[in-house]
């Protein structure tokens, strides 16, 4: 929390934190890293059934459907509209977090009070909407479990170090300022392909704490996993989800949860290729702690 | 929907329609426009207030927030979460169309049984899914207020063949194949400044349905507007919306509603420019006739 | 659906079918049973889990809280308010259906076009709101385990007529015009006690078909049970729910599904007494195909 | 606060205030007054649409519908069925509080601490539920605008102790233990026929702290009204809402808001008799500050 923090360190009332180390310049040199066109969804696929890891499930309601045709009728009846509701933050939908998301001892990013976020009013502070120019830099891919020769991370395992350094020993990046740092467990897959799971009793795989230092030095913008972003348990008594509360709080560090990196990660290992563009473009929501977002890497 | 029609063009089980044009070649091409790495939303930002415009106004619920903090208290109830639902079509929301957004005597585009879009089920066809790849493009921006030398194009008054053709010969810019042609009003950003309109009495400007024809021979991927993207009322009998009606049932096209282009605008200007890399990624949602969506333009 | 038939019975226009057994007197005389004073809730506690029999759990969001409160703050922000979202029907709520929620051949009760309970609009014949005037009538307690001897009626297994008549020889009434009739199986509190099941593959117990000529001959107003009030598989082919498709579209009947059952038997029981005054006030909804409620017996 | 206070009377757990006023005997007496059989609703219909006095209108979507119904077809999917969601705190629709309702100095009722009423799990105290088993007691009307012979109480304007000591002297009745107290303005009806009100510029019309006293010594169950319950502006600069804040933190008296009583005056008037059985049965919701009711008088 001190040793890392950047509280002030782009201005008393900055809400936008490592998003600021994605510069124009940042910027410009990972769109010449699309050189081919080719795009990949970082998104799962939003689905509406309810499951231990995700009791609140989406909703997903519509106002008008095909059913409502009747040969012979006119046609201004034939619109189809939706109504969705989600709680994006859990275990199943892919989110980046705004800063708003968590506080330590009653304190946003920057020593903004945690009131600043109400239950009546929702984020009046460091709302996802400072990211509303969206995120466009490079990103990438330290795919643990291909680099382990396993084919998982086990849930109550993290990735750290070491494969943050067999990837860049292997893969041909160095970590560098304005990255989306990737970091693949195969778990968001397998529990597709598996079924749900109680997070609270099975654990989680995701990144370790040992890794802030490197993200904070090398000025990492965005830590994403395919996962909630923490081992759980922790194994610290004080931080129940060290990776988010240091973060989050003390780095003003951004963090896509739940991402999808298995169709990136088949793209990643069919070119020898770990980095590469990518764009997250969060919904321009007022007062929101986050947003659902489909992140897409460009080739 | 018989001369402009594109029913079969992509095969019988395309549902992509237009987002087939925008070839990695296309891709590859517009990646070349951004030169200096800067971003400009395309998105207004999502507000909660009910009005004539927005009787559905998007909903916004805490699970939890810094209220909970008390000094003393251990630190791990310090996380803010919130619950988000909206009906994005509309007026006022951002947001992109799936093909299964409109039907027409029965039948979504490519002769796919309305039916397929239920009550019970939503798009079980045409759903906005199937652009998860994302759409990463050339854009260009219609100025009309600013070829016109107006400050709004007024509501009931649409922009038309007339209003491109002036910005082909003035921006530099031919539209082709793959393109998210924009087409600004004003009006949406009157609409933030002046406040709620109760459009089904007051009218709205957008695109004339003149443009399809042009749409379709160049190649347009997306169409896109500052307003709900038909002029009302629309002059035509059977047409209510021509053309969401032809441009989605008959051509494929994609159509992105309320996007915000007052800040474009104001980007293109200053350059020069008004042709620009643009990345759409609308969200992951299954059986979803659209998606709220933060469009974001890249110079 | 022929034989049981009430279309037309009262009036072309009705869309309160056997509501209209409840008259004036027949209130009258159930007031006159409620000779002590006491109530008994036979509403099942509202929770916001997801399950398997829950998969649309209800929703349940703060607007304001206790957290709010600061010491020495002003008072003014100390109101709780909350958002309620639910799909009633399903086998968790205790709701009563309008005549609206089941249609056969195209047809609601009394031949109305099933057309009218739209997508867009929702019940715009046979809304539940036309039983306003709630419905207090004579309850009476068909407590099959009891009356059997055994713990539960199980799953797959129906209260019928054996039953029934068991009640009628021991219990000391006899069904008449007007009686809310309500079948205890014991499943709902063994539900509760055991945790949720998935009603698709271990079926459900409830009333029998075979009542219905009953229920029709007697006069019957509402019929309630503590399961969703079908047998599945119903053993039927082409009714699925045969009670409901023959109950409320044929005889207009109103029913009461997973009603609160243990505590009313375990006061029935104590009394020696199984009738009694009952109240049941749905909510006043537009629209809208039935309501959850709290109905109350009163000795 | 102080002189009114409930706090301890009913023990130091008791969730329920004023709610103990209704004994056995109180019903038992009640249910004497109902010799008719006839009934009439207290609740105002409750629909959708958005406006200043309901910026959160209530939602309801369809699941399934008549739509779906194609000839010809297998009867299975016949089946209509509705999601509901609102927030019934406000001047709108027809609800009662809990005594999770307010807070003052971080109390709720019998000195409970307010984070009781957390904005991550609602109200763990002083739910709705605890009023399960129902209100079922005597009515009694002030009819305001009748009594002073005019045609509405102004907004502004309270309804107070002259009105209900000519209630008393003219209507035959005299406040008394276990009451439900309606006190009418006629705003509700004049709402509904006149369109919708910004109720924080126009203000409110409502009971007048001066009745507390009297409400107190009495022994007043239920507080009614056709208004939000509080005139507003209060004219006080510590309360904004005396009513609320003394009645429900330090009376533990249950509310009743925005009840319907316009048919019920005609009743009332066309009987000669202001005073009546009255049943509300809140929902049985967990950790909830209040409930929709629909609240039925019986004569």
């Amino acid at each position: 929390m001190q040793s890392l923090s950047n509280w002030g360190r782009w201005g008393p009332d900055d809400q936008r934190g490592t998003l600021n180390l994605v510069t124009p310049e940042v910027t410009r040199q990972a769109l010449g890293l699309a050189t081919e066109g080719a795009t990949v969804s970082c998104a799962r696929r939003v689905t509406y059934e309810a499951a231990a890891d995700s009791p609140l499930p989406p909703q997903h309601y519509m106002l008008g459907s095909g059913d409502g045709y009747r040969p012979g009728e006119g046609p201004d009846r034939q619109v189809a509209r939706d109504y969705f509701g989600l709680v994006f933050h859990g275990h199943t939908i892919t989110h980046i977090d705004s800063l708003a998301h968590f506080m330590w001892d009653g304190r946003l990013f920057n020593g903004v009070p945690a009131q600043r976020v109400s239950t009546a009013e929702g984020a009046t502070s460091h709302s996802i909407d400072v990211a509303h120019p969206g995120i466009v830099t490079r990103g990438v891919l330290v795919d643990a479990p291909r680099l382990r020769g396993v084919e998982l991370v086990e849930r109550g395992d993290g990735v750290g170090l070491d494969d943050v350094e067999r990837a860049e020993a292997q893969c041909g990046f160095r970590i560098q300022q304005g990255d989306v740092l990737l970091l693949r467990t195969g778990q968001l897959g397998h529990r597709d392909r598996t079924g749900p799971v109680d997070v609270a009793n099975v654990g989680s795989a995701g990144p370790l704490p040992e890794l802030l230092p490197l993200v904070h030095e090398r000025g990492v913008a965005v830590l994403g996993s395919d996962t909630g972003n923490d081992v759980m348990p922790s194994g610290y008594e004080r931080f129940s989800n060290p990776v988010h509360q240091i973060g989050i709080v003390g780095m003003g560090l951004w963090i896509l949860d739940n991402a999808w990196l298995d169709d990136l990660a088949a793209a990643c290992q069919a070119r020898g290729r770990w980095h590469f563009l990518i764009s997250i473009l969060p919904l321009r929501l007022s007062n929101a702690t986050g947003s659902p977002v489909n992140p897409v890497a460009i080739f």
